[in-house]
């Protein structure tokens, strides 16, 4: 296949999956490049983090996604970074300390999402683990599950208390989520304990804002914040955290500062982008935005390289009006944006992307749910066998579809007993 | 419940399972610890070891398992040690360094298995990791498939020789299961691969001994090394392991000196009993054997303590006669002691234990087998049936056999493709 244009693929997400199956009739040579072996829903890490799911059934290997489409190369290896003007992309060094590749690129997209951001204070990140990636997720499962553990065993009173009490900082869709499945934990292991009551564990689901599920209609922000509190979660609006140290978590409320003692705080505020935006954007001498972000064209491309594409929730795309495009940053944005870098690349043309938002949706424990499509409110039962049916659908890999069916019929039947085995 | 006997088992494997749940009707007061919260079906340990089956699909939380039997407390916790004067157990320190409990009891009975060994070269460990546990287990996975991503990034072609060469130590039921499947995956991931033929994998199964399954009848043995091969992999017998150091195994093979450069070494070849078994020796001012295991009268109690007990593979059960039994080191052997245990305890009388020897059971691959059944000797797709359906009704928890079945009947449609995602 020599001679064909040579297309570098950054990214493993939702955006660079898209990108990468949308050229498979296109005559081109992709490589696709990420730092894991898998593809990782992301939406359901919390699962992960909650013992309800296990990690291989959210993550699919790239290479069994690629399998059968033969103008892929997968490789895994971390990028160190980027020279535009010889259109090369420069892959770490191998753990062993073999030097990395360097990949010559025609076309080159980079996809490589978000973290989770502690506000400048990195040193949160040790007393509260994030929920972005499966590393977290699963530190975050031993964490909460050994909680439990340690609170049978404590006789100290007020230490038991602490054991028992989680705190989850922000309340988008991940944090409700998150704060709804540990209060379920809680009251479906009750049986479990003999000298402790789990039932009388505390969930603080803390948010700056003065609502849960902001980016939903207020309407919905309340049922999810009665459903959050018939579960036994307790939302904490307008409280922001100001510091996180060992055992506890300070907030302030109303102008006063609250302490929070606790063994477990789960991270699931803001993100900031991968450090590839700032790495493009440092190439083009041009700036991020506040969240990290790269400032890319309409039709995703990098100013005044149109060979180069940005593209997932590390890129904010101008509005062609002097301004940007207000996207959230899920997965079904990602998702559209790799199509429509296929197409661009496959058709050579470029044409602005515009963002066909088709609804929101959060989950609250077992059976509750919200969702808003295009202004259609559902909450309940409905809402929550709307959001089970549209996960099972985008996960990938039949069989990973069936697992977590039998998975999530089996924590409904039986109340939420999953995978709460605690190792490292 | 004051006033009933308290009983302590100390380890929540097979055997100690067997124990508490046989005294389920009897009116105790039962503690069971162990280090872990989860019981492990070891026997597929090395299945999560080749991604064929996740973690806790073979992992099952003591607490769950004893979820409704009312007279069991479990406790998560290392034992420090034992005073059999004043009939206590020492648990450790926990790890915030807050004081371990001590526990009193009527009954102790200590399950504390089997670790493997590394023949007093304890820095094999870290070329070499084993089997035996879960972490270790997870260790491998990673191992195994991230040779297979750095072979296909390696430029020099003997180091991707290297890394495409997997050493198993140990040809007894693990290690040839391991192999076999080593074998497999590098059959069945070789379209997901570019730049690398997988099908050129060399697995290598070495043994002291001059043949495979020695446990089995010497036409067992040779059939299951005539499947190995038909799957790519190659028993090297009479060959001792030497050294082991980073990127090589030396082996000596007919008095000659063999270097074999690998990148992944398994261990699976002999075995060393629980520290704990030495613990309970030296209190009695007794000695372990060869392999580390505490010598126990014929009814499976400490001698001088008829209150204490000892089984699994960290005792060797002495035969009444002046010598002692010759069990195998499996799953069916604890089971029955703590059956029988449970039954003394229950019962207050002290009666030999013998051993029922239901059979032998080893798979090689997808479809292949063998079994020795009370000198029936079966071998091929029947054996592999027998095999299946045995771990299927051993496994513990309804929802782990529906999920271990799916898997399986996946890997076996689609010829191994399971859980291969590498993550730590």
């Amino acid at each position: 296949m020599a001679g064909e244009r040579r297309v570098v693929v950054v990214g493993g997400g939702f955006g660079g999956l898209e990108l990468v199956s949308g050229l498979r009739r296109t005559p081109v040579e992709i490589t696709l490049v990420d730092r894991n072996n898998f593809h990782l829903f992301q939406p359901l890490a919390y699962q992960v983090a909650t013992g309800a799911l296990s990690a291989v059934e959210i993550a699919v290997p790239l290479r069994r996604v690629f399998r059968r489409q033969r103008n892929v190369r997968v490789v895994m290896a971390e990028v160190a970074g980027f020279d535009l003007d010889q259109r090369l992309v420069r892959l770490a060094d191998l753990p062993n300390g073999e030097p990395g590749e360097t990949l010559p690129y025609d076309v080159l997209a980079v996809a490589g999402g978000s973290a989770y951001s502690y506000f400048g204070h990195d040193e949160w990140a040790q007393y509260a683990p994030e929920l972005k990636t499966l590393e977290g997720a699963l530190h975050l499962r031993s964490q909460i599950l050994s909680a439990f553990e340690a609170a049978e065993v404590e006789p100290d009173e007020a230490r038991r208390r602490a054991w028992l009490t989680f705190v989850v900082v922000g309340a988008g869709p991940t944090g409700v989520e998150m704060a709804g499945q540990i209060a379920e934990i809680a009251h479906a292991v009750r049986r479990d304990f003999r000298s402790v009551d789990t039932d009388t564990a505390r969930v603080l689901l803390v948010e700056a804002a003065d609502r849960v599920l902001t980016a939903f209609p207020p309407r919905l922000s309340a049922k999810a914040a009665r459903s959050l509190e018939k579960l036994g979660a307790t939302p904490m609006v307008d409280a922001t955290v100001v510091d996180i140290g060992p055992g506890r978590v300070e907030v302030r409320r109303n102008g006063e500062r609250e302490t929070i003692e606790t063994r477990t705080i789960v991270w699931a505020a803001g993100v900031t982008a991968s450090p590839l935006a700032g790495e493009l954007a440092r190439a083009i001498g041009a700036e991020v935005d506040r969240a990290g972000r790269l400032v890319v064209e309409p039709d995703l491309t990098l100013p005044g390289h149109p060979e180069v594409f940005g593209l997932g929730d590390m890129v904010v795309v101008q509005d062609g009006k002097g301004g940007v495009q207000q996207l959230p940053g899920v997965a079904p944005v990602a998702m559209q944006q790799g199509r429509h870098v296929a197409k661009e690349i496959a058709q050579g043309e470029r044409k602005p992307f515009r963002y066909r938002d088709k609804g929101n949706l959060a989950t609250i424990g077992r059976s509750h749910a919200v969702a808003d499509i295009k202004g259609f409110q559902l909450s309940g039962f409905l809402a929550w066998i709307t959001w089970l049916v549209v996960h099972l659908f985008y996960l990938i890999g039949f069989q990973n579809r069936l697992l977590v069916l039998v998975r999530w019929t089996f924590s409904y039947v039986t109340r939420g007993r999953g995978a709460r085995v605690i190792h490292d």
